[in-house]
């Protein structure tokens, strides 16, 4: 049963605007069930949610949630104008970028001046190379901001292995597929555990740099790692020709392996 | 309404045992918040919870959980014989630690052999330094075992300081406090962002290396990240006496951020 109303309701005043702000959700490695139990329900209870795809996709955000929003979630997709796999350093894609940044953060910060909350989504941990850094900078300072960490997907992937990817004294480095050659050569060189990021067609570089540092028999390459479709696979067993979306490259550390274990290795 | 019993039962033939297993639970960072909608419901549901702790405390794992499991549930505190601070290279500590992992796996190994299930806690994630590992290595091939992936500490220590760890072509270098100085100053020069765990005693030598690569002012202590008791500090500014016990250094990569942001950096 509903309390009483009052039996006068002070007059002349709009009523407060409730206080809108921004959620940016991680959604972790791709398993729905793998979110957190804070975005998963701040989630199920938003009514307007934005997230990141490219034109003509669902996304693989939007595609994470599916069967989570709630009837009447007012939904909006931030269409990138370009695809993510130019290179970082052209002029025209920052410009391009920037705007579209720009101009989401401005219907973004519209909708919580309305008094909204607004939930972003964002595959894995939003800090962790993530999209919504990008409008989180612009954010900054001028609405509420509440980030919910995530599984990072390279967490997922290497769960997906059954394997773990690191112990003892290890070193882990995590590297991006589209760093010079040598580079990536020198730190796959340098560290026990890797898990090398954005490959796609940067994979054969990948796989060159992997095999100059003697690494390349221990690779493995896991697409869409914890989702229904997961694939694994070594990566010398890949086809040179195949180019996966989605991809993570890891390979395992042996570490000092401190406790004498049953495991051969 | 429940369907009706069958004319006769099979008579003769005990009734099957339950099939047992072992579900290791990631817990993240310490937020009981931040654990998988997967993890919170098997802890939630286990009649079996097994946890490691050094002896005399109530263990990290143990904390995170509170409140959360069942009534009635049977509980196993594996407790450590001696304090896990202890150099990994000495030969006593390894037959000792050993013969402990060996002892919990079978006694685990028994409890599964039973029909039960049983989950294990494990701060983070499980695969990633986890000490879950040791038992894993060993039950493998002999009982079925489920691993639920965490959120990593590091990661809620990011978080916790709301700035990115990462973006654009970062490398990102998780180093362990144990590693000679040399090998710290190497990979601490060599890497964008810097995740530095194990520290406790090991701090004054993280914080000399930190000095000689040059990245000592960029860093961040954070203790007990994502938890209510959770403290943040740069790190030049915490008493070179303080020996924190659970905390990680921060080194945030600045990357080579494709897009002008608002953001002064």
């Amino acid at each position: 049963m509903s309390a009483p109303l009052p039996h006068s309701l002070p007059t002349g005043l709009p009523p407060a605007l409730p206080r809108g702000r921004i959620i940016c959700a991680g959604l972790g490695p791709g398993d729905p069930e793998l979110m957190s139990v804070r975005a998963d329900r701040a989630i199920r209870a938003a009514r307007h949610v934005a997230y990141f795809r490219k034109p003509g996709r669902q996304g693989q955000a939007r595609r994470i949630v599916r069967g989570m929003l709630a009837p009447g979630a007012v939904e909006y997709p931030m269409e990138y104008p370009v695809t993510t796999e130019l290179p970082f350093d052209g002029a025209d894609y920052n410009d391009l970028l920037s705007g579209f940044y720009d101009d989401w953060t401005a219907r973004l910060q519209s909708l919580v001046a309305q008094g909204h909350e607004v939930v972003v989504l964002c595959e894995g941990d939003p800090f962790f190379y993530g999209s919504f850094m990008h409008l989180y900078v612009r954010l900054q300072g001028r609405v509420p901001v509440e980030v919910i960490p995530g599984i990072p997907g390279m967490v997922g992937c290497w769960n997906a292995t059954q394997v773990p990817i690191s112990w003892g004294d290890d070193v882990l480095t995590v590297l991006m597929g589209t760093l010079p050659e040598p580079e990536l050569i020198r730190h796959m060189r340098g560290a026990d555990a890797l898990a090398i990021m954005k490959t796609g067609r940067n994979l054969p570089r990948v796989r060159r740099a992997l095999a100059a540092a003697g690494r390349l028999e221990d690779a493995w390459l896991i697409e869409r790692g914890t989702m229904e479709d997961q694939r694994l696979a070594r990566l010398v067993e890949v086809d040179a020709a195949d180019c996966p979306y989605f991809a993570i490259v890891l390979v395992h550390g042996r570490g000092r392996r401190p406790i004498a274990a049953v495991r051969s290795a």
